[in-house]
């Protein structure tokens, strides 16, 4: 980010350079890692699971994380035959693999509101983890009992960035948005009935959060949340530019 | 209420016997105030000025309250010609008359979450006096700053029952009723923009709300969540029944 | 509730000390009872039958009543091995613990328009009866049929509170309502098919009820409808305030 | 009607053979009358004065009846220059002309539940008096208040076909059509507000009507509704066929 | 309907002596026939066998017909032991019972637009005859092919009412409409996939319909539409009153 | 488009140096004619008139055509200033400038459903007529008098490309695409009320149009519709690749 | 399409003489080959496998092309004792026989935005196919790696028609129309999960593209995007019209 | 946020002790700086300007900063007699005072896509500007035409957070975020007409976007974003904890 005129030809000639390995259902982005951070995931909803070993042995070989979402435990035992190191997280029904050996930076907290959020949570904590955040977790801690939530408050107040996973009418993040400085990035989930309408009601409360510093991401969507609190906490202990 | 075998028979001819007055383009109906305990009530959206006038006369001639909802400052001009002592609330858009003398009882609380829900709010206020209750405001006390809130803690705990308003994201009614005992009647209000689709997000939240003890009203029905409030009040105050 | 000067500070002493147990995937809130009146419930739908377990035996140590909702008969048989007084009701698929003494007082009735809604109905029912109402089921008598319906009216003048549950249309609480004077609870089901959109439908018809004094919870909510019922029914047989 | 074997090829032909007149922004459709019984119906809104004056032109040059829906006092008074025996219903903002000399049979009845729902009632019976019928006006009886409705019933059972006008929740054509043995065609109106969501709340609940008998027209349709029950009414007057 | 001063006290009476049946779970009415014209219909869908055998005994201990809709074969086998006259259309999913001996008068049409929209289409005309009705089905003729349409035009005109079934885009009653003079009752199929969006495609489309005369019944209810169109070829055939 | 082996450097480096113009709140593309066949267009709703002036003259002084969509006479009369040879089509709210020679080559015709829908239908027109494309109007056949449109055949079967414009319940292109070979562009329009929800009906009736040879664009989207039908008769009228 | 002067007599004896088949439940369209250049295509979701070997037997009797959409391997083991010369494209789900002989045309690029689109663009890859295009594939190029689609920018710009199927956010049809001239048929798919709400978000999101030239079809509706995809290339290939 | 083991007694303490200031219609709250680094919004929308002057007063009075957003000049007019150094942005239509003297940091970028998203990049400026950030503004870089959007590559790279302003398809975010590491702060607008339904359509597809790292605030939020986007700035550049 240290500047430098990198000039328009530069960026076009370095975009067209950009590595991708098509095995022919899949065209693998082997660059994305440079580009944005971090490593192509794999949403294993909707997918084989000969494509999903597939796809992990191409991405294995150019890195040394892997993220594979929303997969059972069969998928897990294939994939722990190409990579004996998997690790399967049967909450967040995600598989990952993580061969580096920095220490993980405080700066990130999980915070949800019932225990039918905790596969969301678990997603997002797996995910910000494998990107190098150490997690805190703050579970079942929701609006209805506000003295479980106010014995956290030191924690909800030491983070970089929070994730907030809520169904129901996805209050949560107003009310520790309120309390923190901090960015919060609001999880809804489909865990709910009736007028929940699969996360809609929580999906809408949290876009019309009365309170600032609330951004959203898709229902049930706890790898993007965490993803984003990572990059957030990564930006709060990088070498600070001049 | 006092029980005794009141037959079908009697049930019917008593429902037949209701007495209600065709005045062309409306039935007003005399009987409601027997029926359920508050004569009707006219929504002035939608009338004109001399429909409005020519209900209120005939209903006053039977009952000493009215109630006239949602009408400008123009159409109060006109109904005080008819009844002098009609007082209006410009903030509610309200016109009312109240020709009783006795004391109201306290035991309603009215809350709500930001200044712009003010108009839902007193209209609340307005209809539950009316009918009888003390009203306690609590306005512009929004979970975003929840120390607004918790210096209210005595009072929202004193009510019989709670009109709690608000718009945005619609949580503090799962925020009061975890702090309460006494029913909430929550009121989405179509204040707030975007996602909040005129009021959709903070009535799909309410409904959803995690905490037991909240029933929601129409989006901006301010009149009808006064109306339960003061029912339930009622119920509070009133001869217990052996 | 006669007031006397309970200062802010000791609202939040009492909020701070609220006991609450960490269970690990739960936060089990023993103190909701005294700040409530109703102990926690359990909502089984979307828990494994050892989660549903394992918070009931903490709410039990400590809880005299229990309420578990959305589960089935091998929940309830897993729980009966706890709990040998544990009640199944198979219709509302929940299952109860009442070890309380006290007479139920009389002032709920629980009214439905169809068969379909039975389940919801009873769920009502249930909760009511372990909140300490007695309750009066008036089943089938949905609006095609108003003879049905004219034919309880004794009986529907004599509650307290009405829980009125109806699928479909919805339009049975604005008949109810418009027959008595105590608040009435509607719950739109999601019985039906088409156009009633897994209870939209009744939803939004049972918000915009022409008659006053309902409210409205969330699509097949009835545990929080008889939940209220009950509150409210309560109230009206409390020690009157002075 | 008469049957006879009116081949595939006569068929076809008779329906190139309809005239049509092309005035440039319309097709004016003059053979309407002949093969659905009734002329082409002008809808104002979205048409300009002079757009209207000049398809009205046609029309009458062909027919001997009109019918104007939507439209305000400046073009019943364009309409009236050309056709001075034009008459103008200004609850329905509809203009009409009648030059038949038949006698209007009975059994059309239009039956509104509130005062808001006028509008579209009047339209409703505005046509069908057009189209032959006579109307039984039964206005202001909605659901909250039944002895209302009740008192009607003996006129509600007379009809051969109702047109049921509401707004709100839509309750009344389930509450008819439990009473009555002909068919119901139901109207959602806009009517309402917040969570009607401009008449979404009636139309879904009218489409879900519980009891049998219940068709329904597009919301604030009063001319559909009209329409078709004179149609209806027709089938009952007309000569058998054998 | 022949008149006479029926007063509001007699049609009370009359209203409160009406017969129904209480069988625990629901409240049978065997006065619904004499009311409306047809006995109670059981829609089976949400309902155990054991409820619908025991509904249909009580049904049929005082009618001569029965219809029980949304039944698979296994319904059928437990009706039959009851009912050794059932008859079952595995298509419309529907058993009937009809005792009577007068014969079918014709003039209902059920038009469909294409194969899956059959079971729906079936359903109407099992109701319409067993109300009596003789149908006249036309299947498979959708608009993306009108010669098949074209070359039924004979028949289409030849009904007293048309049910006109279809899902996609629902736009046949529209194109039926325009060529008849009789009412037509479209229902909308939740037939379809993507932005069908389980049949509200259609239904917004037919109760849209620029053609006049077209009224609309709930996605899937086939039920309905038969029902109506049999009662107006009922008015059709009907002594004409005086 | 006569292949040869466009590297993908030299793609890159075309992209790299597409010119634009900045001219502060507006980056002008002056390339786009190149890229895509047709210079940018500007969308005059919710710009204001200096906005519109300022972004026209950039445009024209690199191109030979101009189009500005959904404006008013004042924008007009400003445009005219600058372009003496603007012309201005007040149904379609558009300003054209063409200042080439070409001939118009036949093969687009513009169909619309009712007079309501001709504001789209013009905009449709102008837009593929400035393309070159020679259009033949076809107004005012909806599908509620079939005879109209049937009048039509031959010149609907010789179109290359068909605009179908339709409002209520959008079948219009449905029945086109079943008597046509052409690709059918169909156009929802806002026209209509109720259950139109303000387009969503045609909307959703086009995209499950049972006719193959149908695709849609956005609601009122006149434009969008000519430019594609224009770009397919360009195709038609296009030296063929060897 | 070599003009001369059809008449309205002529196009309607030939509709006339359109020739379909009866087979019970279908009415088999022979004709449409003629009338629209492509045989009936069967829609295997919502069929038996009987109905779809009969139907399928009957169109083969009149055509050397057949295409079942959206059938399993049984339903293609059962046509392929028909028709041995059947072939199935399991990814698309898809059954074809093409007897024809000439050789395909190119101008067709099927492009995709992730492998869960996969099995719709391989059904408009096989529609196209059919009917005479030659098909270029080029998936998994979505938006978040632009590098993949820029690699594709020479084959983008040789299309005379292009196929853009794309679920998520659904931008893919916008970017690719920015860079090439050709008609963008878009296809929303329902992969993805909440926000997405089967379909919804990448359908609205390709309806507004901000890109000119993008006609969008139903949501899954690969065989639609390949039909009109060919049409167009075949357009471009057609012996001019003078 | 160096730690230490603040107590639950002392956090609760703090929430206490929070300053507010009731001013009859709105309770100011003073700490809310404290609490969250920036002192309360005044969001203009709903409120008179007596309203937001007094506000706005009693905020000046405890702070160096005033941001109120959605007023118009007149609004600026009153606000300039009590703060002569207050400052209008009439595109964001939002004032300003800033006394403090700090440099802005830079590290924040607004990207929109066409001009009419201009008042919502605007706004989100104005907040991040006050806040502190140094923003780089990228005007009218929708996807339709990527190479403007690729010749800000540069910049779009060197920032720690970057706002996304798009209305329409609302595809820019998931482009940005794939050539950048940064977060990305998607906002819809209700720019556009037709399908977008009011913001609807870009607010799904950002929320599906397919590229990590992006979160998505209400629709026209421009605040809101600009808020997070100078909070996660500021992380940037804060002291690295230990």
């Amino acid at each position: 980010m240290e500047a430098g005129a990198l000039s328009v030809e530069e960026a076009l000639e370095r975009l067209r350079r950009l590595p991708y390995e098509d095995i022919g259902f899949a065209a693998v982005d082997h660059h994305r890692a440079l580009r944005t951070g971090f490593p192509e995931v794999i949403l294993g909803e909707g997918k084989t699971v000969q494509q999903i070993v597939a796809i992990a042995e191409r991405l294995l070989s150019g890195s040394d994380r892997l993220l594979v979402t929303r997969v059972g435990p069969e998928t897990y035992a294939a994939l722990k035959e190409k990579a004996p190191d998997a690790v399967y997280n049967p909450t967040a029904r995600a598989v990952t693999v993580d061969r580096r050996t920095e220490e993980r930076r405080p700066g990130v907290a999980v915070v949800c509101a019932g225990t039918s959020d905790l596969p969301v949570a678990e997603e997002a904590t797996v995910t910000a983890e494998l990107m190098g955040s150490q997690v805190e977790r703050m579970y079942d801690v929701g609006v209805a009992g506000l003295h479980r939530l106010l014995d956290k408050l030191e924690g909800l107040r030491q983070a970089n960035a929070l994730v907030v996973v809520a169904g129901m009418e996805g209050a949560l993040p107003s009310v520790v948005a309120g309390l923190v400085s901090a960015p919060v990035i609001a999880v809804p989930t489909s865990a709910g009935y009736g007028a929940s309408f699969k996360g809609l009601a929580p999906l809408l409360a949290m876009l019309t959060a009365c309170a600032a510093g609330v951004a959203v991401v898709n229902i049930d969507n706890g790898f993007g949340a965490g993803y984003l609190a990572a990059v957030i906490n990564r930006l709060a202990w990088q070498e600070r530019r001049e």
